[in-house]
């Protein structure tokens, strides 16, 4: 297996994605291809002993910068580490693109070049997030943020084909993000997602009101691009203040620090728990290609893992499982 | 001052309702009007001694259910304590209303019997939110669902009053919620606000991205009101979970017990600083007229700081200071 790994990609590149990388080929049975700036990548490589034969290095001359408007990059730049990464996998039998690049940029290269899957109108991002209960499966968390209630019915069938082929999860459930559970909440758009999502998905359970997120009643939870964004930074935006403020406070007494300090092991196992780098990727769905998204500031530890899921996806043969559902609806 | 109480609404009525007015009325200079169900609020009353002159109570037949269809509920009951409680305050020299029952209930009565502000097309909810710097004022929660750009506009405008006026912020510094800091980032909607509320508001600081909510960089934050809502649902439910982990990884362990021990204190701190009830009420704003709504889970004490709240607004004279802003915008 060949996955390809955006070396240029995320806040912390080519480093971090280098030694995920690294870390990946010592763990897992796959070989990486870094696609990126090859004298950069030559450099961070140095740092490394690992079986040289697992890695290939692919020259890509420009970079798209992680704030630039996505699809200007993507015309203008077609020899970048994300266009000429997603290509290969389109035309040169790779398996898979992984990217903590910009998120709009490679979403756009990959609708263009790769093309959407047969039923599917729309990509849509999925991310894994912990629950009190175990995980969910949220969709979309920022691929499109104006869908239509169809684009919702499409992510809400390939967050099933997700969760049951790919996260070993039988009959998962379905819910619609929304603000309250009853049925007629929200806005228009939610409103006819939600009779469309009932129609036409086994095992659809209602709404999920915005607090029950993390109860982790819902297997798969289907919401425009906006929801889903705001809903994992509001998350990810409120632990990190929270436990700022923790720390603050307990840096005011001594007490509070000898107590927090017989306490860290089990902080740390919480910490774990909720930490969304686990997972790693979030997987770009709807494109005819496997192609993963990780967050900017993805740690090695979070791009080794991006590299743990990806490699899940390519063996589950996820690609064929979401082309047979579709032919079915 | 008499502040208008609906003793039926929220999950916890009329027992938390009663007992936050009798600790209102103990603590500020604020007559109570208990509207709802007057056998059930007399045998309430009848559990506490409290100067009787200042509480009086206003018989109400019926009640509203927390998740009765809002505009069928006001059609059919006109005599509920939500519909003759918003009544009192435009017809009988009432100063404003407060109920912790059904939101879009409250939302519809008000904007129907009130009517709204000169210049003021939408209702807008607005929550005081606690951040690493104090505080911030989301707005909006949930009131208007399907808002237009010129919204977002109006509620940046009562917002910004809100803040300075009752608050005591001066020149308080605007921003938009959205899925990311650049301008030109979400939906065709955020990026017309975004152009509307840089033209016509000072002291517009752009897009706030949702993952920075909570470092508390900006006075006041717009919103649709499904944003807003996912978001205070989202950092609620996101706490509990976390709590309730935390519990549970907590009690597997002895040592962790007893750090959290020690810890305790400064625990129930942090918990201060970041509990919602602490401000009690979310204004809604926009109506012509001063009316709160409170988390149909609220307790004693959110009743109670949601009566203070509601005093300041009064206090303040914050109708007239909206009024005065639209004239002028």
């Amino acid at each position: 297996m060949k996955v390809v790994v955006d070396a240029m990609g995320g806040d912390h590149a080519p480093q971090v994605i280098v030694s995920g990388a690294i870390e990946a080929i010592n763990e897992f049975d796959v070989n990486i291809v870094l696609i990126g700036i090859e004298e950069q990548i030559r450099q961070e490589l140095n740092k490394y002993k690992f079986a040289q034969e697992r890695v290939e290095i692919i020259h890509a001359p420009t970079v798209v910068g992680m704030h630039e408007p996505a699809i200007i990059s993507i015309r203008k730049k077609k020899d970048s580490s994300i266009s000429a990464g997603i290509n290969l996998i389109k035309e040169s039998g790779y398996d898979a693109f992984i990217s903590a690049g910009n998120t709009g940029a490679v979403v756009a290269a990959s609708t263009i070049n790769l093309g959407m899957l047969s039923g599917v109108e729309r990509p849509a991002i999925g991310v894994v997030i912990p629950t009190l209960k175990g995980f969910s499966f949220l969709i979309d968390v920022g691929a499109n943020t104006e869908p239509k209630p169809q684009h919702l019915y499409q992510s809400a069938l390939m967050a099933q084909v997700y969760m049951k082929e790919v996260l070993g999860v039988e009959n998962p459930t379905v819910g619609l993000l929304n603000i309250g559970e009853e049925a007629g909440r929200g806005s228009g758009f939610m409103k006819e997602a939600h009779k469309m999502i009932g129609e036409r998905i086994s095992n659809f359970a209602g709404n999920v009101d915005a607090s029950g997120v993390f109860k982790g009643e819902f297997d798969c939870i289907i919401c425009d691009g906006v929801m889903g964004n705001i809903t994992i930074k509001i998350s990810t935006g409120l632990m990190e203040s929270a436990s700022a403020l923790m720390r603050r406070e307990i840096r005011k007494s001594p007490l509070a620090m000898l107590g927090a300090g017989i306490m860290k092991s089990r902080l740390n196992h919480i910490k774990k728990l909720v930490d969304y780098s686990e997972y790693g990727g979030a997987p770009l769905l709807g494109v005819n290609g496997i192609v993963m998204v990780s967050h900017g500031r993805s740690s090695t530890k979070a791009i080794k893992n991006a590299i743990k899921a990806t490699i899940g996806e390519v063996e589950h043969n996820i690609l064929s499982f979401m082309a047979e559902t579709f032919s079915k609806n």
